[in-house]
């Protein structure tokens, strides 16, 4: 693996070499380090169109890493991973796409992953996107990920834009199984032109289901970001959705949640605020001895914490 | 007028009588009573599409009741009302629609009512909208609301459908200019297998314009409601939608707010929260003595106040 290589796996990935664990390295476009363990088998889909990971019940405390890595300009890649976690797991799953662009084409990574959560199962997934490089050609990256969650599991997932990405078009898809929970968490900064598009679709279709969606966005310079989130309350239910965005200079932020309860025990709430940082907060700063951006600064890393 | 018109009177517009104020009395789709007064003239469109509502510059602490009413079942009665508000007024508007059908007609009254209020003018709107009746006819009731704010001016809008209306699409359009504010409260109460859809479409023009949306709605048995509401920051702004339900029996509720922040001093808030009323409140009242059925009256009344 090459420098640029290492470093995109750091960023997105938090390693810098093969690892021990249960994983699939992607670069531009081809699987470039894989292994399976014990309990975790990787292995290519027989179409050719991408991976299955398949976990056995009773899986605990396993590490899987299947980040991505583009380095040559003007690759479009398009992957499927399906995920088959079996009962009674208790795993973390490391995803990650980083693209570095030096030339004028446009590169993109279209990942969809779809999760087979079984029965008491807990999964965490954290997803990091990240674009560099000197070059103008746009840097897209449009993530899917469908999650069926069976009775009692609970997945975590937490996805971080981190920079360089010119455009995302996101979509999350769930449906909910008897005391299921989804906990999301997203963090989204944008600049110059760049474009976010983020879509919730949650169904809470078991009793006793949960989701807490919970999106917190930076919007820079000429950006735009839209958010929409469906939550579909079908059954005895818990849902919750949470959009919160600071924009600056000629930034747009657009929020649209979409509750519905089909179920008298059903519990929805949404909240939304989209707003430039506070005045008195960055005064506060500033006589504390930052300089106006500093402080700016130190409002926003506290904000996507 | 009859016992049938008087009562509906009374219960939409808090009248009995034909009142002193400037006002129209439409029975049946036809005007029954007109009165101008020196400063709020009240005419015929051209086109005999309905009214206009001139109102002079500097009109003061003045009431206006353009209540509807329609008791012959199967009447379809649409019709244009046009109020011109000059600069620095201050009035009240009562409008309100009650529907008496005795037969299997459907019976329907759409009124679409457009507001141009002039700088620095104060204008309150009261709507009740309600139906009754023995009949198997439906009692439909289609608002339109066309708000156009000037300069420093000020609308306050209440609308409340009270009951007996079978299917209601309430649309609420309305533009702010500088220094404009728009405050509307809802309360809508479905019950039977009645359907009610409300939509606001709010664009924040002006430099300081503020709008604060709020929707309280009880949805019943087998009843369906959606609340829509756009808001469009277009400047420094302030903007805040709050939509609250509770649902009973096999009643759905759905909510999508949509804001969008396209200046970098618009502030824009969204709240909605659905769900059932709360166990321990019924048990609390049920320990003052109240019945489970008077507990949840009690909840409801205190809810949509």
């Amino acid at each position: 693996m090459d420098n640029v290589v290492k470093n995109i796996l750091n960023t997105v990935a938090d390693i810098s070499e093969e690892p021990n664990t249960a994983h699939n390295i992607r670069v531009n476009g081809k699987s470039q380090s894989r292994r399976s363990t014990e309990n975790i088998e990787i292995k290519n889909k027989e179409n050719g169109s991408g991976i299955d990971i398949i976990v056995k019940p009773g899986t605990k405390k396993e590490l899987v890493h299947i980040p991505v890595v583009i380095e040559n300009s003007g690759i479009v890649d398009l992957v499927y991973n399906d995920f088959y976690i079996g009962d009674d797991c208790d795993i973390f799953i490391i995803a990650g796409c980083g693209i570095h662009n030096d030339d004028r084409h446009l590169t993109q990574h279209d990942g969809i992953h779809t999760f087979h959560i079984g029965k008491n199962s807990k999964v965490k997934y954290v997803e990091k996107h990240y674009g560099e490089g000197s070059g103008t050609g746009e840097n897209i990256i449009n993530p899917v990920t469908v999650i069926h969650l069976d009775k009692g599991s609970t997945m975590e997932m937490d996805s971080v834009q981190i920079e360089g990405v010119d455009s995302t078009d996101r979509l999350t898809k769930a449906d909910l199984a008897d005391d299921a929970t989804l906990i999301t968490k997203e963090i989204i900064m944008t600049s110059g032109t760049q474009f976010a598009k983020t879509d919730f679709q949650i169904e809470l279709n078991g009793k006793n289901s949960s989701a807490n969606i919970v999106s917190r966005s930076v919007a820079k310079e000429n950006s735009k970001q839209a958010f929409y989130s469906v939550i579909n309350g079908n059954n005895q239910c818990n849902g919750h959705s949470e959009c919160d965005a600071i924009i600056m200079d000629n930034a747009t932020v657009k929020a649209v949640p979409d509750v519905t309860a089909n179920h008298i025990d059903a519990s929805l709430i949404h909240e939304a605020a989209i707003g430039k940082i506070a005045g008195e907060q960055i005064i506060k700063l500033k006589t504390l001895g930052m300089t106006e951006e500093e402080a700016e600064e130190e409002i926003i890393s506290g904000f996507l914490r």
